[in-house]
């Protein structure tokens, strides 16, 4: 504490991020990352911006990448905004979209960075209980409120909600944005389940993504959203009164092949689709309690075994997963779907670690 | 305007940032860009962090950065955060060290940009006025207030305040955080006039930089700030309730590789200097009045044409440079310096305007 810092600063209760630990030999599934590196026509096109070019600011409006975000769901630019990974999107999304009278809603059991922003930039807000099998009901969602934001899939559950049930907590709520965080969403199936097909039937709808699971850049921190014209134009007023260059170059240029090579995209998220199927398959083995993943994770439980002593364990054999120590989760683990190879390495020491 | 905006996006008036044209073929001297290339060994630095390695996160603290920084300055990682550019880490500093129950006090002629923060947060603030030579006087920073900011040298005018100058404001405002915002200081003589050299000495000490102008990385986007650890851990909490991870795998390692390649900084900041003295005499050959710069940018005005007008007819000839229709300063324009055969380009164009 300081007496230099805001009342805000004094107040907050920042996020923790999962552990980035500098070691190597780690089987590292605790944070969500694509186990498949990036597209190499990503690469490709990074490689062809690192240069000279370097010393010129990046164009602040990031058009490339709108476009290629718009083409990839047959909407126009109008209808995106980029940022600095997804986190940036969501602040400016709470800063300038619900931060209204009334308390926004979201899940009790829900991605912890929410309550952060409400805490960074005093919004009132009330969480909504998950059901007994951790599932979202759209009738909790009537209340009057200043906005709803909820990730489908839910993280850290990996439940998905089918599009139906969204749309019914749109109508429900026609003067309140709805944001439908999908970090996740490319992990839901063959067809992508995504809200984005829905962005032009509903002016209150806004769909975020982020490239830092299903196109393998974590490294690279884009992310983006989708919603009506004047949603975006409210988000980019924001990011204008904040840094008129949330993305470098390289970011740009990298994102937007990515984006672009619709074939690796689809290749890779299949991969970790059917790996994720085996894994859970092999845990349930193990006698795991495994909630239905549409995510690049599994949540998962051992009935008789404590779940912050299971990551110890794992821990202690160099495999790192994600703990929660919160009510209605301490029992499980999220465990992010790496390769076979890493999955069977998971397995295999849990086998001994449960014998 | 849209009822789905909160009450802070209807009030705000966003920053406008200098054009950044996609034509091919112009003279571009409107946003202060570094003539020469980022370092070879920055560019070394990212080609070997292209690749696979990002599909993973980078590490949310950069501490590989902090310790180039904090090498160059003498000084230890706890006096150093860094941001997604200094327009990143000066919002931060808005929201986490300049909102208090007192406004704040900057120059009347100024980074634009400050008043903006200012509107986002709810900041009540007050302007200072420059004297009639643009100079700031230190005994104007003596009202009560919440805080102090100002670049230096100064944005537009390029004018340099002394250290014992920034001292004296630094001893009347013991309560107050005073940050020197120094994106230009590498520029202000072969010895570098930065205020790091009293962080230890002043804990109300905040000081900004970028890697923007003298290291040439524009494109990259990162910025940092230098003070007591107590300012900088109130910075920390700003940024770890906002985005964990606001800089990029090759942005942190091509940022620490130009930081520790002194020779090149020295030598490429050298060459602007010369640069900028040698346009300077020859645009007082011109007639023009051209403020002293101590940065990579020249505030000149001709007491015989309007700003605009000379703005304009320079634009036709393909040469862009940067006026700000502003009281006081609307006869003046801002031309960066360019490399000699720009600054060249620039003087001839001139020539045949003025004739």
């Amino acid at each position: 504490m300081s007496r230099f810092w805001s009342k805000t600063v004094h107040a907050l209760t920042p996020y923790v991020p999962g552990e980035q630990p500098k070691l190597a030999n780690l089987v590292k599934l605790n944070t969500n990352e694509n186990p498949y590196g990036p597209s190499p026509k990503a690469i490709a096109a990074m490689q062809a911006e690192l240069g000279d070019s370097l010393k010129l600011y990046p164009d602040p409006s990031g058009d490339k990448l709108k476009q290629a975000v718009a083409g990839f769901y047959g909407l126009s630019s109008g209808n995106v905004f980029v940022g600095n990974g997804s986190d940036e999107v969501l602040a400016h999304v709470f800063l300038g979209l619900l931060k209204h009278e009334q308390p926004i809603l979201f899940p009790d059991i829900t991605y912890s960075f929410y309550p952060v922003y409400c805490g960074l930039y005093g919004i009132d807000y009330r969480t909504v209980p998950l059901d007994a099998a951790f599932r979202l009901n759209p009738a909790d969602y009537r209340a009057p409120n200043g906005g709803i934001i909820f990730p489908n899939p839910n993280a850290p559950t990996g439940i998905l909600l089918d599009l139906p049930a969204v749309e019914a907590i749109l109508q429900a709520n026609p003067d309140s944005v709805v944001v439908i965080d999908e970090a996740y969403v490319d992990f839901g199936g063959d067809d992508l389940p995504t809200a984005a097909t829905l962005v032009n039937r509903y002016p209150n709808l806004l769909v975020v993504q982020t490239l830092s699971k299903s196109r393998s850049l974590a490294g690279l921190r884009v992310g983006f959203a989708i919603g009506a014209p004047e949603l975006i134009q409210g988000l980019e007023r924001v990011k204008d009164s904040f840094n008129s260059y949330p993305l470098d170059r390289l970011a740009l240029a990298g994102a937007s092949a990515a984006i672009e090579d619709r074939a690796y995209f689809d290749r890779t998220r299949k991969a970790v689709m059917a790996s994720r199927d085996r894994l859970s398959e092999q845990l349930r083995g193990q006698g795991f309690d495994v909630l239905p993943s549409a995510a690049n994770f599994i949540f998962a439980r051992h009935p008789q075994r404590d779940a912050a002593d299971l990551a110890k364990a794992l821990r202690e054999r160099s495999i790192i997963v994600r703990h929660f120590a919160k009510p209605r989760i301490d029992q499980y683990l999220r465990i992010t779907v790496g390769t076979d190879a890493e999955c069977d390495a998971l397995v295999a020491a849990l086998a001994d670690i449960l014998q």
